[in-house]
């Protein structure tokens, strides 16, 4: 089916960022939800289908999850045509609000450069992107460093994006980054989920954490309200290894090759997480986290 | 000049060990001690010149200055003939308790294994796939985690030699080795040297030792007494940069690709320091590199 091969490409895809997945992720939704139904009942029972099916594919990404959330929340009404008429309408809403939030992102966290500082950061986020951006359109001088972040390299990405805006960008390999952290005043990285139990992103951003709290230097997650995590919605890091060929694509008999590509940070290692409501302490996003409601069908 | 170009080869060897690349200076000194030379004074001032050019060459590896330093402390003969044969004898028992040093020091690592452990290695450390190999030969059964070790990823050798030992092993992505440290039961590193500020060793050491500690990891050093560097001798980490183009061959224009290879991981860090002599308390090695010589001729 279409579908199952279009959820399988948001599956196979682990160089597209959050948001682009989600908005793919959305767009998935929008054709199911022009499908046929026989009833409210089928039409609910196919959405959550395909939303569990999506939050499967990428089941560290948060904003999915509450995509599909926030549209099978929404489910109220109990003929079809309004129904569609509702869902279509949270299904744009969410990426409006994802698109509108991520702009206030960037201005919130470009406040947090200083004119001088450096700025570390690791693998690839568009937030943490649009806030350098941000900071650098309005003039601010600043220095990063950027991990190349293996396997795939999609450091290599960000650094060049943000090269070819002007901005003064140093490339090292993941291991150097620490060599670096003593320089900087600052590390940003992003998410692909908030929760209570920490933010899974990256491989190697727990390390980096921690090296950064021993030298207390600040560490940003940035993150919009879509990638927090409701705390009754249980939100581990469960991962499947990725495709070993990305790390070593011949390697001898024998050996075994692993590939992960998150982790877990603690939130007792985050300064703060900043949203398109700005910094928010640890301890808010857990109480923010408690509130969240979940859709039954996805429990 | 010849002996010129060879220890422009130490110079700019990045993938050799301490122990070969001590091997290789050990044979440029006894040329130069087979050479001709006009008095004591001049054979004295030729090993110091060819000596300090070696430790420039590798300023991080201990063992290339312990073996210039012990062969210039024993230079006591006036007449040229006695102090060549002597010479010769110095850096000849030098090597030679390198290599019976680095025996006992795998036995005593090797012992640190236990049945059923996970170790987790970080680059390639001739004096770490020794220990494995002996807990292996005793018949130990352990599982393996050896990082790839960007940028010239060294660990691939590491990993390619022990699987065909008939070790169980498994090679991550540097990043990824924090997402396996909290199914290790030791980490085991190399050293190019120990000193009373920390080891120094492949960059990311530092990383994975702060994440050993977080975790309550025994955290282990391997490293003969060779590496240990006199409290007197100033030892720091001042490095210049390899060849950016092991990172990224083709980096855009203006984005400036660094290549750092070593870290300092401070002693507090270490669970012991493994040597000849068995596992070592940090404050031991401090004590002992109080009392190691250094010839005037090196200061």
């Amino acid at each position: 089916m279409e579908l199952d091969r279009l959820v399988q490409a948001i599956r196979d895809d682990n160089r597209a960022g959050a948001t682009e997945l989600t908005r793919r992720a959305a767009d998935l939704m929008l054709r199911e939800i022009g499908g046929d139904h026989l009833s409210p009942a089928d039409f609910r029972k196919s959405l959550a289908a395909l939303g569990k099916a999506l939050m499967a594919a990428q089941p560290t990404m948060a904003s999915i999850f509450n995509m599909v959330n926030s549209l099978l929340l929404s489910l109220k009404e109990t003929e079809l045509p309004p129904l569609k008429q509702i869902s279509r309408e949270v299904v744009a809403d969410f990426l409006a609000r994802l698109k509108s939030n991520s702009r206030a992102l960037a201005h919130h966290a470009g406040a947090f450069i200083q004119e001088g500082y450096t700025v570390l950061t690791h693998s690839y986020s568009s937030s943490v992107a649009a806030a350098l951006e941000v900071a650098h359109a309005e003039g601010k001088q600043f220095q990063l460093i950027v991990t190349e972040s293996r396997p795939i390299l999609e450091g290599r990405d960000l650094a060049t994006r943000l090269t070819s805006k002007g901005l003064s960008v140093k490339l090292v390999a993941d291991s150097t980054a620490f060599r670096y952290l003593p320089q900087a005043q600052v590390v940003f990285v992003g998410a692909d989920s908030v929760a209570s139990q920490g933010v899974i992103n990256k491989v190697g951003t727990w390390g980096l954490a921690l090296a950064a709290k021993e030298l207390a230097i600040p560490f940003y997650v940035l993150a919009t309200s879509e990638k927090v995590v409701p705390a009754e919605f249980p939100f581990a890091l469960k991962e499947e290894p990725g495709n070993p060929k990305e790390v070593w694509d011949n390697p001898p008999a024998g050996l075994e090759v692993i590939n992960l590509y998150y982790d877990l940070t603690p939130l007792k290692l985050v300064t703060a997480v900043v949203s398109e409501e700005g910094g928010r302490k640890p301890a808010e996003i857990i109480e923010s986290a408690q509130g969240l409601a979940v859709s039954p069908d996805l429990i």
